[in-house]
């Protein structure tokens, strides 16, 4: 965490201990994600086994001395590492049999059939009481060490972001621009592309889930930029919009409408609004334009640990159930709108929700850019 | 899959299907590799479902349109395309409905217990029973498809290898070169890394998993240099060893002895013989050189859609059971020593096994990079 204050790791577990709906003996935590903010370990692979008393963190030998090292300098939670031997299914039932009785809590959604069948048979008289979603909801609500990573990694990405223009060009393919971007990301100090950037002209500007291709950008195209990159385990997610040479009006009248679309959703972003009035602000700002039929996707989504976290930034008949915004939450309004035979045009921006509204973490400049 | 020769994915399918050790009406596939393998799709999510007499694959949204295209033109394996409405298990339970009684297979290792309960509470009569690796045994050994997109990720791989002694220098930070070996695989025509590049120098060449830090290379310094990229789905895999400036005696005898190791593992691989003597050949010439403790990993394993999958190539007790190489397994050559002080070294190259040894695919030059 180079430099930075250290998360507060023990205010985290207490918050997830607090948060089991049922009484349990031990919680075991196995989402990679949900390790490294409950204690800061970022390896592939772990166990985080939390009693009233004790934190236990299984890990193999590739990274047992070093998980001990950083607990002792403090760059790792306060937990007992364990080194296990041969699987971890089989150090994590040795670790139980000397846990009084009771039902021990795990993470469904993370947890497979094949692991859950296993601990049933080496620890037949136990109970595993599923649990969904409950870290994660907690992760929902950025800290003061969260969001100060976050501000960072989204000014570093609008860096990225400013150098756009020198990129883009005519002649240039998809795919080489996408190598430009993720150059620059590492350059930049990111750890890795938050996920592949897309670069899609032309054509392929509708599609919003485009991947790079070889196709060449033509004159008169519309091209979709959308990249982010992982700074200290922190996701940021951007969209900016190019158009090369000459485009035509209805063209242009499309990316604004999606620019407009977006001010809207803004402007909407506050701490007690339902997520579902974001998303609509921005979709009545398309239809009114005949664009509702366009705008294929929700307006936003959480951002942090994971590229797409909640809470979902969609219609109230898509989302589950009315989801209030919260201050401190971190989300992207990305609306866009797509039209075979015209292109498509995406704006996205990271916000976090405040009390008065948002601060917009990423400051790269909204314009459109002509090349 | 451009102008290449088509997979032959109802073979595939047929295989898996004859598998099956137990009478069901269905298999559903969710393992996104696993799709990809037996009908071509590579979206994020998707389940196949087979029967005796059908094959479905459950999309969504983003992915329904192109798929129903890619199925009439011949890219997309033979399966009827279903639009999943709101939600994969919803769409999977109204499927199944629609088929005789019978027990469903499905994949443990990838099926989580939030989906199992799901699917349970949706369909009370059926009993679902787990599979363990059904597919990946099947992926273990290559066909003609698979090996020649293998050998051109390769080849490709060397190519970008060939480049090295361009990027590591004295005051170059890990960080840069990394950055620059994954640019130059992404402009080589690679989807992206098949794994964060691993650029190693002095005392972090000791640690077999080290990530690039911003660390500068400096003189006398040894620099694993391990990394891959993903072509058509499939990964390749290679590492190579710099020298920089003056590098002491004992330690390019390190280099050394682990080459020496390579190539007595390499010398071992043919169809028939045991995995784990193959890890012994090269333990062995480790061992002679007071190197055994310093072997801290396995020498290698299967490469194919997923970077590590089966078979292991370690040790007789740590691979579970005894298994021996079959013709059509690709798998890495990869030992490694790892000495606190001096420094490590590892040397990587992928193979596939014939009836008479191996043919390498990973065909860069094997000499120590001195720069």
């Amino acid at each position: 965490m180079g430099g930075m204050t250290r998360p507060d790791w023990a205010g985290r577990i207490d918050k997830t201990w607090r948060a089991l709906d049922t009484p349990v003996c031990a919680f075991v935590i196995t989402t990679p994600n949900n390790l490294y903010y409950l204690c800061g370990f970022d390896g592939s692979q772990g166990y985080l086994v939390l009693t009233p008393t004790d934190r236990w963190l299984l890990v193999d030998g590739r990274y047992r001395f070093a998980a001990e090292a950083a607990v002792a300098d403090g760059t790792l939670g306060p937990v007992s590492v364990v080194g296990i031997g041969s699987g971890f299914d089989k150090a994590f039932a040795e670790l139980l049999d000397r846990l009084p009785p009771g039902n021990v809590a795990f993470e469904a959604e993370k947890v497979t059939v094949a692991s859950h069948l296993e601990w049933q048979h080496r620890m037949p008289t136990r109970t595993f009481h599923p649990t969904l979603g409950l870290v994660e909801r907690i992760r929902q609500i950025k800290d003061a060490v969260e969001l100060s990573i976050m501000r960072r990694g989204c000014r570093q990405l609008s860096d990225v972001a400013r150098h756009l223009r020198e990129w883009v060009r005519e002649g240039r393919t998809e795919r080489e621009v996408g190598a430009d971007i993720q150059y620059a990301l590492l350059r930049a100090g990111f750890a890795r592309p938050s996920f592949p950037p897309i670069v899609a002209s032309g054509p392929n500007s509708a599609l919003p889930h485009a991947r790079p291709t070889d196709r060449q950008i033509r004159n008169g195209e519309l091209v979709v930029l959308d990249f982010g990159g992982l700074l200290d385990g922190y996701c940021g997610d951007l969209t900016r919009m190019a158009a090369v040479g000459q485009v035509q009006a209805n063209a242009l009248a499309l990316v604004n409408a999606v620019r407009a679309a977006q001010d809207a959703a803004l402007a909407t972003v506050r701490a007690g609004t339902l997520a579902s009035d974001v998303d609509k602000a921005a979709r009545a700002v398309l239809e009114e334009r005949q664009l509702g039929e366009a705008f294929l996707h929700a307006t936003g989504h959480g951002l942090g640990l994971d590229l797409h976290e909640a809470p979902r930034i969609g219609r109230a008949d898509d989302s589950g159930r009315a989801v209030r915004l919260e201050a401190g939450m971190v989300i992207t309004i990305e609306p866009g709108a797509y039209v075979a035979g015209l292109g498509g045009a995406r704006w996205e921006d990271d916000v976090v929700v405040t009390e008065q509204g948002c601060e917009v973490l990423t400051d790269a400049p909204r314009d459109l850019l002509v090349v």
